[in-house]
């Protein structure tokens, strides 16, 4: 048996390749949307990918499964367990094998036995796996999807939040602790490989590290050390992050397949920039991806501001209307590889890009805002001025500026109405990332009188002593 | 005023840019279709395109003004000489102005003078430009298309050789003489900018040196030596070599615009060889673009080797057919330079790729072919082998191996009938590399007994002193 | 705690980044000697490398410990077990601290107990991780070195074959018996993080699982199924592969330090052919790099191909002469790379290195070599020709071509003497890739009627059915 | 014959390759210092580089002859003329000939004839071309170096300036004169292949345009209009910019050999933040590459930023201490790039170099500075404020703003006690991009109360108005 790991930074999302050599055949567990890693890993090891195995309908990634079935005739094996609204849809027409608690899949010698695991969703699947290769019937390890990560387990509040589907998270919490006893019986030694890492919004604690054991995780992890339900719920429930809202569309797209081709269009490259002004004039949707030091010091009016960086994949999801054709400004060598990040969660909608230095160059009257310090900002608000604080709640409720607004940022573009317009606006974060965005979607809505506070909170209770 | 050189070495083809720095606008003159390259330069010198001057109808490659017009808005000013065959068409909605001889258009402080200078085309015209930001009347250069080259003048039979259009040859050469005679009045020091350079099909014997003076060309260009149109006439026509198969096509694209849209789609990724397999059974076109050298030694059956260097433009414009869909085989990294490359002579048609590395990798029973020396031919042809020589006539014509059939590459394909199956056949050209080119042809079309003779005629001829 | 994997695809060899996010500082496991991607790593998490652990003194790669130690100020944490042979020199200047079993070592929150776990070598340690991070005293797992693989255990015969020390792989085996009964203590769930996969010279038959646990190992490694030392013993030496010739010195380079500057200098760019082709006259060592399809066709007499693939540090370590300067014929853009490649393994005499692309064509007199099918091979042995094999002894004892000489690849420069020079050669391996190396070798030492048999034995056994 | 332009932007320098296709040969002419362009150029064409024409001593840049010589045995063509300070020394062990008004030089079938021609330097050559290939005796073009340029004569007054060589300027300038007269026989259609274009500091107005004509110069160039050597001279020395300070440093070079080896050390990497910043701290001159806009929101305490761009040769040669080790603070991926621009003027001593993104990263406190308007400026010029005016003499005769104080950039170093320290700064220069480089030098020299006056002194007019 053969195993390797691949990790998506932008998204913490990990997905696995089994193989068997002796049968030269390969199984993806929980694909990304870009196949193509799978494709060359398999490739250099001289094996087939003949499988994909899904162990969820997932919130947070378009799953590469489809892909697969389409372009290399590998089958599906999706979880037939939870009611009507959680069944895969539109695949009647593409190789599949639906599963359910107790089946066994076979790749070569080696044995994937199928365990219903509810909880982050009542579909939810894990496989545990056994190496026949190895002449044994020891199993060696178990994907556990969303359902146990290091040191945490899967948030079963995701559709409450990000669909409205009321009562879900509560349900998902008891099926979560049944599940979790389900595992009483395997072994300590047999190994944990989970669907996310630290920083997914899957979860809250997610360890720093790639992979487990059921031993070591039954000793340490919270959500084994519980044995009442209601306090287990309780524990689980308290203090997650809102879910991106590109969650619910995600959850959709992945359960009735995309209505988009899965080969994607390259952008088209616009070199006017009249063409573009216009556009922006009309009110298109026009993303800057480079670095906010840049784009504060000159950027064309009516411009967001989403830097290319690890965070870029969620705030992309929070901000982006997928059903608004979208805009580019961007460093062409980058293109593809945004392209690529966009394409993980869905957003299939770039239709033109520009580079951004011509677009830069070419514009005569450039827009710009200012950074101040958080002495200066004091100053300000002594003179009236208001701050928007746009964090995540949790990072809210553990201490803010005294007067300051909260409107997360990713809710900023449905809130707008709430940010006041008859005074200065001192936008803070916790270090100074997450406010350069908002500037730009501020400035972008017409709110000009704006500056960054720089540092963020961090910054403010350090200078404030 | 400032001019800058392009200069594609596929096409062996000349444009340029020239600026008013006063009016901060630019011409082009005969772009090609990638136009990036011009906005590029225009911008980095704070420039606007405002106009594409089209010296004549091109017949080898596909020129960039109508993109130009449709992207930047800039005016076309297109020749108005000529009869109906040589009318432009479909422009009525782009900007443009139709120009003939004495007409003047202004650049800023720059003037560019209409000359109908034909020969190579019944319309083509020059540009006699005339820098008044240096406060001169003194012409600086003239841009003169295929009229003059550097030691050549343009070629008059390409339409009747390859648009069967018969007897244009002819009256070209005549009017060509007729055309020269127009440029008595020009002072020695003026510049000749041409459309070509070595290399390109559209003339003989052009000179290895990027622009020339009228006095200079005067006293050394064999054209300006004849007194006597017949003579003059005789001489142009003198060995002209085969016009590439596609320059019919092109002239008819430059003509009427292309029937394709501007903005070209990626082609799709291929990830499955089974698919690929498939539509090669079916009678798919499929290029692959390694070296000869890898080519050789393994590739998939069926597909045909052009080598992606300086001499693809040319046998891919001969070899690939534009109705039938393209498949590549390629490094994907080179993917888009050959796409470009491709466009540069309108193949639009390129639907499909796959990396050519994961191609082999996953294919069991890959072909190949052997390479002999000069001795080990000599040796087959006394068993009765047949030699094919794929090289020009002209090469031909200048000496070849004895009981050798001389079937010219470009034209390998339309008289696949006339190649012997009944004995081995070892194919040779001047050095091994069209050669390479043919036995791939040869082999996908289904004869297999075939060999390269390494080193050509130029081999052939040293090895058998 | 955070945990993050290294892995040289080459080496086979892999490295491990601990950090402990309480105290923002990092230990790396068997740093490999090009240490930015741990500077990166640590840096992206907001960490400081303040410690290097060495397993053992390794025997296949360069260490990176003393760098890390002299440009960080990194501690490194070195075995202070095994006899006089066993200790590192020349470390009084760099920080440091020599530990033996008991001993105890703390990174922020995080716990090493250093285990003395000779078999490999004497002085061999291994390291039990507790997290103390995660409130728990439950070991997480344990960094094994070349101790326990994932399937294997490390080979004690490296010594006696690379570096002619007699006796010792005996010894080696029965220290290795003991030191896998130490583990009996340890629970079930502990992880395994092994200092190689597969592939590695290390050991025989390693696992293509990243990592393991200690129940499953205890379960299913052959190892661990011996209540006999003597059975485990033998079964542990047999069949063990030739180590390579440049294990010898790099134990004695990872023992007494590197005696090269840490910081290579870049290699000088030739320009002239004609020095190049002067100093292959005059013996230098001149590696080409391309892949051997090119190489047949057409390369400089005299010089050796090693084609830049996964396989190219063992082949590198086996066949350059560390003592002469190396000149390298290679493609610019991969010079960085395959410098960097052979630095990993202390290949430091790169002084040259020229285009490989421009040296050919400034050559005019170029060499190559041909290629037969199994079919041709046997009629060219009917005719007299003789068959080198250069496999590894395991395969060639396993079937070969009757008649054929073995003479491993990597002894084929010291025996160089057998090799027949009174008839035709035939050169085969397994596959056809290590047979083109043996070519350019015997090329480069003047034995010129050689060829290559395609597909090696494999292909050989198919097509004599 | 075969006509090749080379054209350095950094330095608006030109080279040629001239190549006789009969014999294989070629010339370069001013080769620039990175000579591997030219060789490719070369091999390409078939060619072998035989010698290098110098028209003079430059004062702009390192000649690359004495590296085509050392590395490619290529004769050095080297001017004889000039008295005993204008000897080219240290040639004897590199194979060269002196040349003298009158000689002749042959190529193949290619003659180059030696004018002597004085003005910009006394012992100044052209080289008149005339093509024996193209079966003529009519000259085709002259490489008149630094005498003529297009639209532009050379400057007289470099060394008077740069090299503090009294009286030098104006016997230069009645040389030029002299020189101008010698063309008087030549035709009017022989091309002018100058040595620099728009942008040089090695004259005041030179054309956009790559190539002239005798005959069009003689009509349009200022310098052939004048009939008195008094008035032609002191037009000639009339605003003539301040000549960098590196260009007697490269007169100096360029006549005695460089005293550095040819072949670069690759700069050493450094990986400890400590390490530099103790260097800073001891005073070592280290240099930021990236954008302005990025190290005005963040740079280490003491760096110095001259970003990337055209500029970037030139300033260089103004800012950096020639003497002392230079430390780099820069993507790695331009390293190669930015050390041959370095290597371009003579800056051999880049010892050191650190990925400024892990250097940022790994530094807490970091120094940033502020922009601000012209508007806003003018509020702290009433509250106190002094504005510094880094331009060109010849920008701030045309005007400037009231009470400013002028020291150009180049100079600032050099006068930083004038820079008063009991007020806040302003600094000011064009376009606000000189400014930049200003402000980070007086921040690193410990004059930290410095803004950046956005646009410059053309947005300060706009704005005023």
């Amino acid at each position: 048996m053969l195993l390797k790991f691949f990790y998506d930074e932008g998204l913490a999302q990990a997905s696995y390749m089994v193989g068997c050599q002796a049968s030269k055949e390969a199984f993806i567990i929980d694909p990304a949307r870009d196949i193509l890693p799978y494709i060359e890993a398999a490739t250099k090891e001289g094996l087939r990918i003949v499988g994909a195995l899904e162990t969820h309908i997932h919130a947070d990634f378009v799953a590469g499964s489809r892909e697969l079935a389409k372009r290399l005739g590998a089958k599906m094996y999706l979880s037939d367990e939870g009611d009507k609204d959680w069944k895969y849809e539109n695949i009647s027409e593409l190789p599949h094998q639906l599963v359910k608690d107790g089946d066994e899949i076979k790749l070569g010698n080696i044995l994937f036995q199928v365990l219903h695991t509810p909880g982050h969703t009542p579909e939810s699947l894990s496989f545990l796996v056994t190496d026949g290769g190895a002449k044994t019937e020891h199993p060696m390890g178990i994907f556990t999807g969303d359902f146990v990560f290091v040191g945490d387990v899967g948030r079963p509040d995701l559709l409450e939040k990000s669909a409205q589907k009321k009562g879900t998270a509560d349900k998902g919490a008891k099926d979560m602790y049944a599940s979790l006893s389900k595992l009483e019986g395997l072994p300590d030694y047999v190994q944990v490989w989970p669907g996310h890492g630290a920083g997914s919004a899957c979860g809250k604690s997610l360890g720093a590290i790639p992979s487990s054991t059921i031993g070591y995780e039954r000793r340490v992890n919270w959500a084994f050390q519980h044995d009442d339900m209601e306090s287990f719920a309780s524990e689980l429930l308290e203090g997650q992050p809102e879910p991106p809202k590109y969650f619910g569309i995600m959850k959709q797209v992945n359960k009735v397949g995309p209505n988009f081709t899965l080969e994607l269009r390259k952008p088209e490259r616009l070199d006017d920039i009249t063409i573009l002004t216009k556009k922006i004039k009309e009110g298109a949707q026009v993303i800057d991806t480079r670095e906010a030091a840049l784009f504060s010091k000159e950027h064309i009016e009516g411009t967001i501001n989403i830097p290319f960086n690890q965070a870029f994949t969620s705030w992309a999801g929070w901000i982006i209307n997928y059903e608004q054709p979208l805009y580019l400004l961007t460093d062409p060598d980058k293109l593809e590889e945004i392209q690529k990040t966009l394409q993980s969660i869905g957003i299939d909608n770039l239709f033109y890009y520009m580079d951004v230095d011509l677009a830069i160059r070419m514009t005569s009257d450039l827009e710009s805002y200012h950074d101040i310090t958080p002495k200066e900002a004091k100053e300000l608000l002594e003179e009236g001025a208001q701050v928007i604080d746009v964090r995540h709640d949790s990072e809210w409720k553990s201490g803010h500026i005294e007067g300051a607004k909260h409107i997360m940022l990713g809710t900023l573009l449905d809130r707008l109405e709430e940010v006041p317009e008859d005074r200065p606006l001192i936008i803070q974060c916790g270090s100074g990332v997450r406010s350069a965005i908002a500037i730009s979607l501020l400035q972008a809505k017409g709110v000009k009188d704006v500056r960054n506070m720089l540092g963020g909170y961090a910054r403010w209770q350090k200078d404030m002593q």
